[in-house]
């Protein structure tokens, strides 16, 4: 199974990062330990310690970005094919850091975790965490594995949150950030659509105010929260492309309420895949933390805020995104050349939806390539024929 | 509460239009009856009974299209502020017509009626009904009112939908059709969403398989479907203008997963609205109407079938309406101009989204007033200058 350009055949490691006595404080002021973290890396950290790129996952994903745990593993991980010898995050020249996101439940600490004091899941006592909170346990694997300097920080959608938050805090720490598909807060739409999802799994019977361990969860309400989130992943023509109007029994159709048309078996299987792998109160954790992120928070504008930015920045974003649509982050990129920083952008022609930086890895994998490339000072032209190929539509008057 | 240019004070009122032993034939060859239909009437019908307009309402709709039922009634009917003397459905001229549709809860036989066999309200014994069926009553109810033609049929949303039908049905007996923000069929997109409604009210642990009534119903699953739909009527950019990310109290979302944002209060503020005034079952059955109707349906083409709509159209779209996106009305206006039908279309500049076609009233008002009237062949003149004063984009190409 193992393919040419993997990384091979990976392990994800855990550490503890804050052990007692030690806590976190969070952003609430409110403290969290003992914290472990599920990561793995790809590549060999050089011996100045000074080629490691941190990739972060979106909202539900987990530290498995790239390779197979086994050679019988059907799937690589997340961002498989930009991860590896000679693909853009090149494992040859990079080691590539990703470790699951604090409030996940793939090896880091979340609500479904044990609380110590309690010995039981946390389940809603877990504090409400930030994306902030997120990054500075980042912060601390990279602390912890002895890298001083990043090369660049890059995710997409939720992700990129994290990559703008790395930016603002730890700017002489990076070199570049790549947030991809993304925006500095989620709009009105979003956080209705995470409402929904909300109370689809608090109106759950199972529910029971997030005490539902060792006992039936949530799985309805989990199920029917996270087809919402695909349907704001895909496109209006992407589900006309991958499902049109097809329905598997046009007879029973006339006389049935429910016999479904393709579309709905898909969400059904999206929504029951889901449960099997994820935790209703991480899943509500995660979401109220893209509801709450305002990365402008505290300054009179987005522009004054990113003054702290002073590392470089490669902006994508999608023109078929209505979840995170074009002018989110035309937004950043505005922000970001009024401060005189160096920006470049890329609003690349898809009609996949958001899901596009899961999918069109042709389109926007060169780009990274590049841009790592010309921050490390290496010649523009070495990939100019490789970019050619890939329709790149930069927003007029944006690119710099 | 009487403002100038209303219908004044109206009164809904019923008829049985299928009555033992006669049956109502459906779509998929079920037999329904008896059929009551709850209607309103506007303005005086005229001694040769051509003067008479039926407007349809849209999804959840009754047939209280204008007017007040009251001195103290707060709100006017759902479309009053274009019907009415010396408005664009001119009750000074016209009979304007409204009824709640098949299958609803106002008035008109639905899943919520007694079943005469029984004594009980239908529930899911109700068969499965379609566009098609909801055009047979109302056209039972002009045949009633002794109407051979009508002007005009209008409507928007799904309402378009029938609007469509009833020209493909009885073109012979209508001058003219006036679909607004609609399209021949639901996208896949729309089929999504209704499926995470329909999810959401099955879900409900009151639900009982639709056999809830004399005992709690499921309000909450109908709150959740109803919050979806809300989120498709607006747009990102109404949502950025009516709520922004503004929040109730930003100390305490700090520490509380469900402290809300305006725009949750809004969502949760129209569901609980929406299950004191519908019921559970005919939102299911209303949506599922929806799903099924395709005007292509049976013909090699969309052009193909709309041979059969020899009156003339009136095509409205908004350009934010990302429920039926202007596209969706292109693909009507490019049916019948391939027909040679006679086709006005307009795109109007709106960032309400969906909503517009109950919002932009100064937009499209004067485009339907103008429509009535070129077709009744008085000149366009008359109302060139109401026009100039609202923007309209008609789609390049497309105006004929």
């Amino acid at each position: 199974m193992i393919d040419q350009g993997s990384v091979g055949i990976v392990k994800t490691q855990t550490c503890t990062l804050v052990r007692p006595p030690e806590t976190l404080i969070l952003e609430n002021r409110l403290e969290l330990g003992p914290i472990t973290v599920a990561y793995e890396t790809y590549g060999t950290l050089n011996a100045a310690r000074d080629n490691a790129i941190l990739v972060i996952h979106s909202l539900t994903g987990d530290a498995h970005a790239a390779g197979r745990y086994s050679q019988e593993d059907k799937y690589p991980g997340w961002w498989d094919p930009i991860i590896g010898p000679g693909k853009p995050f090149d494992t040859d020249k990079y080691f590539v850091i990703c470790c699951n996101n604090l409030g996940g439940c793939k090896g880091t600490t979340g609500p479904a975790s044990i609380n110590p004091k309690t010995g039981k899941p946390y389940g809603l006592s877990f504090p409400m965490i930030t994306m902030g909170d997120m990054v500075e346990v980042q912060k601390k694997l990279i602390d912890y594995l002895g890298i001083k300097r990043l090369v660049a920080v890059a995710g997409g959608s939720s992700a990129g949150m994290k990559v703008l938050e790395w930016g603002l805090r730890y700017s002489q720490r990076v070199d570049a950030i790549i947030p991809i598909a993304t925006g500095y807060c989620v709009t009105p739409q979003g956080i209705a659509f995470h409402k929904v999802a909300q109370e689809a799994i608090m109106a759950d019977p199972n529910w029971n105010n997030g005490d539902y361990y060792g006992r039936q969860p949530p799985e309805k309400g989990l199920a029917i929260a996270r087809m919402i989130g695909h349907i704001t992943y895909l496109s209006d023509h992407s589900m006309w492309e991958k499902f049109g109007r097809r329905h598997l029994d046009p007879e029973k159709m006339k006389y049935d309420l429910t016999s479904p048309f393709e579309v709905e078996t898909y969400l059904e299987h999206q929504g029951e895949k889901f449960v099997r792998r994820f935790d209703a109160n991480c899943y509500l954790y995660l979401l109220r933390a893209m509801d709450i992120y305002d990365a402008s928070q505290g300054y009179s504008s987005l522009e004054e805020s990113f003054r702290r930015i002073t590392c470089k920045t490669l902006v994508i974003s999608f023109a078929g995104d209505w979840l995170f649509p074009p002018y989110r982050s035309q937004e950043l990129v505005r922000a970001l050349q009024a401060n005189g920083a160096y920006v470049e952008y890329y609003n690349i022609n898809s009609l996949y939806g958001h899901d596009a930086f899961l999918l069109e890895y042709h389109k926007f994998g060169p780009l990274i390539r590049r841009f790592l490339a010309r921050i490390s000072g290496e010649p523009d032209e070495r990939h100019a024929d490789e970019l050619h190929e890939y329709e790149i539509a930069p927003s007029e008057g944006l690119l710099t």
